[in-house]
C-alpha cells in the first residue's frame, strides 16, 4: 500500500530578467518560475532507501501571477489526498478525467489559462510519482505499455472527428512490435536537440557571436535566436549568426507572437534571406487561420508554434487546417501526458513531426521523455525531429537532464532514473521560494521583480 | 480632480446548486458567482449627494475558483491606484493596453483563462467608472463617442488580416448621422430578449412546463432550453416546450460543449424536428473548424456560439471560417469594452448578429449596455438580434436591468443610471461574501458547496 497523504504546492522563482535570459520581443524581463506540486506518501522510497515516496511536478511561467497557478494546483491537488498510488497507477486516464471534470473550476478555463496550467503540474507531479512507484523513468513506463494500455490514458475528448479511437490504437500497434529497436537506437545516439542559449534579444552582438560559436564547437546543428522588435536588428543579429553557423548548419527564428498576419509575412519576406528553418510563434497562439495564411506565404520556410497552445482541441485544428510545419507542444501547458500522448497521436496521423518547447524552468527535464516517448512509440520517426535544449538552471533539479554529441548531434542522453526529472533539490526551494526565500529576502537589492 | 486611491475585491458566492437554477448538462451544480472589484476614488459622485464616487465592476464563474480569479484581480487593477479619472477616461484603450502589456501575467493566458477573466472585471471597474464620473450610462457614454474614439477605445490588434482600423472607421461613420433615430426607437420598444429561466436541465416536466408558460404569458417570443445529457429526456422536454409555444413561437436548445463534432451531428439529426432557431455550444468552444463542420450539417439550424469563447482572436476565426450564425459573446470573458467593441465590429463585417450570453450573476445588467450599443453604433440592424435573460438574482444590484413587453415582445429596458449596472448592494456583500458571509456562515448546513 502507499497512500498520498499530503500535497505541498510551491511558488517558486529565479531572477533570470537582471541577466536577460529568457528575453525576447514579448517577454521583455521573465523571471523564470515554477508552481511546484509534491505529492506526499507514506510508503518508501523503492530508489532511495530510508526516503519516502514522492511525485514532483511542475508548470512553468515566467514570474507574477505564479502564486495565482500555485494556488489553482492547490486546490486541484487536494482531490489526491488519500488516494491509493497502485490504484492511480492502473486507470490515469481516470485521474486525469476526474481532475478535468470539476465543473465549477472547468468555467475558468476551459481547459486553458491558470486552470490548466496548475492542472499540468498537478499531473505532471502525479506521474512522476507513478513512475517513481514503478521504479522507472518516465518514458519507459509508457513505452512499456500496451497499445490499448496507452490509448486508455490518452484524452481523446473532442477528438474523434479527427482521429478514432480505433485510430490512435492502429497507429501504435503499427509500431508495438519495433519499439525496443528505436529504444536501442537512442541509447546510442540519444534524441536529436538544439539551442537557443545563444539567441535571446537582450543579449549583446559579441555575445551572440561568442554564443554562437560556442554552439557550433558543442556539435549543435541547429540554433534559435528570438526576432521581431526591430527589423534592423533582426537583420544585423542574423547576420552574425548565419556567419558563425555556415550555409549548412539550420538556423530558427522564433518572434513570440508579436506580429499580426499581414506583418508577419512582409516580415519574413525581409529574413527569408537567412534561410531558416522555421519561423515560430508568427502571430497570435490562438490564430490557427492565421497561422495557416502565414504559412502558406512563407513557405518553404516552416512555421512552426505550440508553446502557448493551451490543449489538443487547438492542435486538432492547427493540424486539420494545415497551419504547421512543426508541433512544439509544452509539457506545462498540456494537461500532462495524457493530453501530450493525445497529441502525439494527432501528430503523428497528420504526419507533422513534434519538436516540444523547452527551456525555461524543469521543460528540458519534461521534453526528454516525452521526446523519446514520441520516436519509440507513437511517431517512430526522427525526419525533421528536434527537440529544444536551453542550458540554464537544470542545477536545481535532482536529476538534470544531460546532452552529449555522440557522432550524430547535440541529443540529450536518455533519462535513467525513475520518475519525471523534475524533483527539484530541497536548497534550491529553500533559496529561490517567492517571496520568503533566502534568495528574495536577501540578495534582491539591485533587484525589484518587475 | 478624481483620483482612484484604492481597490477591493470581492469573493462573492451565491448558493443556486441548492435549487437547481443554472444546470445544464455539462455544469450540473453551479453556485453562481462574482469577482467583484470596486475601484474607490476621493471625488464626490454626481449622482448620490454626500456619496463618493467609484467604479463598480465584475466577472461571473460558478463557484469553486472565484477566489483565484478574485486574486488576479486583486494584481491588475492595483495598476490603477494613483491614476487620475479623467486622464484614464480620455483614453480608455490605453488603460487596456497598459493592463494586458504585463509580459509576466501574460504567460499565464494569454488572454484567455483565469487573467483574462480577471482582466475583464478589473476593465468593466474601470468603465463602470468613467461612465459614473461623466453621468451617463454605459451604453449612453459610448454612442456619443465619435467614429474615431471608439476606434481608438476598440483593441484591434491581430485582427488586421480580417478588419483594418479603416473599415472599422468605415463601418461606424455609415451609422453615424442616424444613430439618434436608434436611440429614439429603442427608447420606445427597448431591446428584445428570450428566456432561458424555463430551461435548466435540473427542474421537473411540470415546472418546465409552468415555466414555460409562463413565458408564453409574459410575452416572450423565444424560449431557450438545455439538451444534451440524455438524448430521451431531450425529446421529451422538448416536446413538452414546443407543445407550450406553440409553432411560431422560437426555441432554442443549448448543449454546453458536452458533444464531440460526430455526436453533435448526429443528436441535432434526432431534435431537428422540433424546429430550434439554434444549437448553441454544441462542442467544445476552442473548435473553431469543429463549430463550422457541423454548421454545415445542421442548417438550416443556425450555430450559437460565444459565452466562453475567450478573445476577439477566437471570434475572428469564428467568423472568418463561417462557423456561427449568432455570435453570444460574454461581458464577463471578453477584457470589457475594448474588446467587445472590436468584436462588435468584426461581427458587423461578416454579417453576423451578435446575441450576447446572459444570466450567471450581473451579465444581463451589462449586455443590455453592448446590445444598445451594437445596435445603435456598430451593427445597427435588429434583424436576427435577441438577447438572453435569465430572471434571477438582479435583486442584489442597485440599478437592475428591467424587461418589459411594450407591444414588441419583451424587451430589455434601456439603462437610464449612470455606469454599468453591476453596482451590488453592500447587504448581499455581507450576505454572500465566501467564506465568510452570513450566509455561508450560518445558512449552510444543508448545503456544502461542491
Amino acid at each position: 500500500m502507499a497512500t498520498i497523504t499530503g500535497v505541498r504546492v510551491e511558488d517558486v522563482r529565479f531572477p533570470t530578467s537582471v541577466t536577460a535570459d529568457g528575453s525576447d520581443a514579448m517577454n521583455k524581463d521573465a523571471d523564470y518560475s515554477a508552481a511546484y506540486v509534491v505529492l506526499e506518501t507514506d510508503a518508501p522510497d523503492p530508489d532511495d532507501p530510508g526516503g519516502t515516496l514522492g511525485g514532483y511536478g511542475l508548470t512553468f511561467t515566467i514570474g507574477r501571477g505564479n502564486d495565482i497557478v500555485a494556488e489553482a494546483a492547490r486546490q486541484q491537488a487536494a482531490a489526491l489526498v488519500g488516494r491509493d498510488v497502485d490504484q492511480l497507477a492502473a486507470d490515469m486516464g481516470a485521474v486525469h478525467r476526474d481532475l478535468t471534470a470539476d465543473s465549477q473550476l472547468r468555467w475558468l478555463g476551459p481547459e486553458k489559462g491558470v486552470v490548466h496550467l496548475s492542472l499540468a503540474a498537478v499531473l505532471n507531479a502525479a506521474w512522476d510519482l507513478v513512475a517513481r512507484r514503478a521504479g522507472k523513468p518516465l518514458w519507459r513506463l509508457l513505452v512499456d505499455m500496451t497499445p490499448e494500455e496507452l490509448v486508455d490514458v490518452a484524452d481523446l475528448r473532442y477528438l474523434s472527428d479527427a482521429l478514432t479511437r480505433d485510430e490512435a490504437l492502429a497507429i501504435l500497434r503499427t509500431h508495438e512490435d519495433t519499439k525496443q529497436e528505436r529504444v536501442a537506437a537512442l541509447e546510442r545516439t540519444g534524441y536529436p536537440v538544439y539551442t537557443t542559449s545563444a539567441g535571446w534579444l537582450g543579449y549583446s552582438d559579441d555575445k551572440l557571436r561568442r554564443l554562437c560559436q560556442e554552439a557550433v564547437d558543442a556539435g549543435y546543428q541547429h540554433v534559435k535566436l528570438k526576432v521581431g522588435a526591430d527589423l534592423g536588428e533582426d537583420l544585423r543579429r542574423l547576420t552574425i549568426a548565419r556567419e558563425v553557423l555556415g550555409p549548412d548548419r539550420a538556423l530558427m527564428i522564433d518572434a513570440n507572437q508579436v506580429w499580426d498576419v499581414p506583418e508577419a509575412i512582409e516580415w519574413m519576406g525581409a529574413l527569408a534571406r537567412f534561410d531558416p528553418l522555421w519561423i515560430e510563434e508568427p502571430t497570435s497562439p490562438d490564430d490557427i487561420l492565421g497561422h495557416a495564411v502565414v504559412r502558406r506565404a512563407v513557405a518553404p520556410i516552416g512555421v512552426a508554434t505550440g508553446e502557448h497552445c493551451h490543449n489538443r482541441v487547438m492542435f486538432k485544428q492547427l493540424f486539420q487546417a494545415g497551419a504547421i510545419d512543426y508541433c512544439q507542444l509544452d509539457t506545462g501547458r498540456l494537461a500532462s501526458i495524457n493530453e501530450i500522448v493525445a497529441v502525439l497521436l494527432l501528430a503523428a496521423k497528420f504526419g507533422v513531426p513534434v519538436c516540444p518547447h523547452a527551456g525555461g524552468v524543469g521543460l528540458c527535464e519534461m521534453v526528454q521523455h516525452v521526446s523519446v516517448l514520441d520516436y519509440v512509440a507513437i511517431g517512430a520517426d526522427l525526419t525533421g525531429r528536434v527537440t529544444e535544449y536551453v542550458d540554464h538552471l537544470h542545477e536545481h533539479f535532482t536529476d538534470p537532464c544531460l546532452v552529449a554529441d555522440r557522432g550524430a548531434g547535440t541529443a540529450y542522453v536518455l533519462p535513467a532514473r525513475p520518475g519525471y526529472s523534475t524533483r527539484m533539490h530541497e536548497e534550491s526551494l529553500d533559496r529561490f521560494r517567492f517571496p520568503h526565500g533566502t534568495y528574495w529576502v536577501r540578495d534582491t537589492a539591485d533587484h525589484v521583480p518587475h
